[in-house]
């Protein structure tokens, strides 16, 4: 066992993952490396910022989901660099790990793009940490506005600006909307959460910009009937714990939400191989790393084209990726040439809020109560794990039918970062 | 409106939420006040910390419960003095609120009694943070033994020490010997959980002393049958983060878990009357502060007897002294005299794992698999919320058949005291 070769695979999300599952009937020793114990549905990560459910409900453990499979060693620890020459990776608290091949699958983090300033008041959205944390600033700007004298320093607590109109941002907004409007309706005695502003803030020229255009204008449409004022064309210049400025336009809001960039896990720059603007990693057709033979990239972390078009960062390409990748390294291990990957393009959904979503099949495209439902059934059958689905779907039937969300609790005290 | 006497309750807990929902018709106006957003159902908190249920499981905003009870305002703060002469209390953020009524159930807190520096290396279990933050404490040290070289420090990482042998010491370790024997096997591929020692320290001479003698040892039997070293007359003389001193004995342990002692809530000080040994306020028959006649004081911080006995500080009791100084404070408004609280004693039950807890029903005392379902029935009623029920119902039935847990998931970073 100890002389089949060690595959090292970097982060447990779905490239390395799926790449890890795929290696299961290999002769290969693997060693799967997360700085979290668990692997994270992150399609869903917004419902747990905006109370809708709790974190263990869409993230369940390496090591159980792995259990079964005896030649992966799950650890627990966070890559700080690697050593494409003497076949290493070093994590943040010492240790030293070799490789034979090794998969880099960290992904994407939200990226503020020089104005790192921004990052203490306008929070992003990639971890299970991040989604606690913004759910207890966003309960606790409602519970800051009852207990304000002021009626201008109430609304500011009451006004929330979301800054990005990708599916996250279009997501938080939505749901942000529908809690104000109808979730808390009746509970407060001196706010009224019908009152809060929820804005939309999009540097470009409309929301959902992966989308074709007809189902943007759907999608906007859509946020304005929950009651989102959506802002296209208003670069953001400036935030501060009080509110954000547009184009010298000031906005009072004392929640505001980073949706509007990631860049790629900062690993990769001690490839020491050229990274594209937005950090990722250039790769080969087969995946791997032109400079090291010995490195494959998966996921959020590679750039890379299938058909002429850029391969997305979501999770359909990067489970395909991590499959892909695990067959051309079995290939390389035999030092057979890999295969040119294939991205398969089955379509493009993006929910909004209650009822509301988009959904583009190639050609196939539809919006509205039909669109969410579509949504639906497809987040939960994704979601793995027969009790996450089973609780998923409980918790959705009931806040669907009650517009109670099931996890609206504060935790962690309010002067705490990080929960 | 404005006109009604002004009821004060201070905390969301069994006694001031039973006080406050029995003042539903009365003509008052009522703040409940409480420093968290949500009421919590304290007697499955061991559960969260145990990794078997999600935090919102257990927890409702106080808001969303009594959002159709109009002369109720919910207030998220947090008392710091009591003012008796002025009538006003006064938050830890300077806000000040006037009361003519004031009804104090601030519970408990633990207790190391002149030990606070244990409390780093000890944590009690009292809050949903306190069950988040035991969580990653216990999930982490089978992660730091998967990562020790040293078989010393492995089995130190994998030694367990529970101090207090009441109903939540039995509970923890009762669960974490299953985890350890159950939940986590074929995870690992270094450490053995099944290695692990889970010890439970009781400086008193038998475990659950609350209960009849022969259900005592029907527990310790059980305790054993899991897994669990049981050590009665083991009074811990010192505690660090390396373990355990039990009269000169050392014992490694990494997690150390204190389940020995409560002092009720420090916001009673402030009423400057006699208290008792454990910082609760003896009240009058009627629940009443005899030396201020409008202050009530109910749950765990009151000390009084009924029939003779002490009353406990559980749950049923709390509830019905909420109810009874409802009708008591009504009573005081119209001048009228109030009654004397009679505790009606439904039984006594406690929890041990899976398939084991023990029963007494005044005479009528049972243990094993009979108990343990009839506790189950019996925690599963009193949850609050259909939603809550059911959720908690699917991860209970989901647990007993795959000896998994829900809610694996290590949230917060390591560095952090509080999740």
């Amino acid at each position: 066992m100890d002389n089949l070769p060690h595959v090292l695979v970097v982060g447990g999300g779905f490239a390395g993952l799926w790449a890890t599952r795929a290696l299961r009937r290999a002769p290969v020793r693997i060693t799967l490396l997360d700085r979290d114990n668990h692997h994270l549905f992150q399609p869903l990560l917004y419902q747990v910022a905006t109370a809708g459910l709790s974190a263990p409900a869409i993230a369940a453990p390496l090591r159980q989901i792995l259990r079964k499979q005896r030649n992966v060693t799950v650890l627990l620890g966070e890559a700080s660099t690697i050593d494409a020459a003497r076949k290493t990776v070093s994590l943040s608290d010492g240790r030293e790990i070799g490789y034979d091949k090794l998969v880099l699958a960290t992904g994407a983090t939200h990226a503020y793009f020089g104005n790192e300033q921004w990052a203490a008041h306008a929070p992003g959205l990639k971890t299970l940490n991040d989604a606690l944390s913004i759910r207890r600033q966003i309960l606790t700007a409602f519970e800051r506005a009852e207990a304000e004298d002021d009626p201008e320093g109430r609304a500011a607590w009451l006004s929330f600006a979301i800054v990005g109109a990708g599916p996250t941002g279009v997501e938080l907004a939505g749901t942000l909307a529908e809690i104000a409007r109808h979730t808390l309706r009746g509970e407060f005695r001196r706010a009224d959460p019908k009152q809060a502003r929820v804005m939309l803030l999009e540097a470009g020229p409309r929301v959902l910009s992966n989308f074709p255009e007809s189902l943007s204008e759907k999608a906007r449409r859509q946020l304005i009937r929950l009651g989102v004022e959506v802002r296209t064309g208003a670069a953001v210049s400036a935030i501060d714990d009080q509110g954000v400025t547009i184009e010298g336009e000031r906005i009072a809001a004392r929640t505001v939400l980073w949706a509007a960039g990631v860049a790629a896990s900062p690993l990769a720059r001690s490839l020491q191989v050229p990274l594209d603007r937005a950090g990722r990693v250039p790769v080969a057709a087969d995946l791997g790393v032109p400079e090291h033979p010995d490195i494959y990239v998966a996921g959020d972390l590679a750039a890379l084209k299938s058909n002429g078009r850029v391969v997305p960062g979501v999770a359909p390409a990067a489970k395909q990726m991590g499959n892909h990748l695990a067959r051309n390294l079995l290939l390389g291990l035999k030092c057979q040439p890999g295969k040119a990957f294939r991205y398969r393009d089955f379509g493009n959904l993006a929910t909004i809020g209650r009822k509301a979503a988009v959904v583009d099949l190639h050609g196939l495209r539809f919006s509205g109560i039909l669109a969410w439902w579509f949504w639906l059934a497809a987040h939960i059958f994704f979601l793995i794990g027969f009790r996450n689905r089973l609780v998923v779907l409980i918790d959705w039937a009931h806040a669907y039918w009650s517009y109670q969300r099931s996890a609206r609790i504060i935790l962690g005290s309010k002067g705490q970062q990080d929960p």
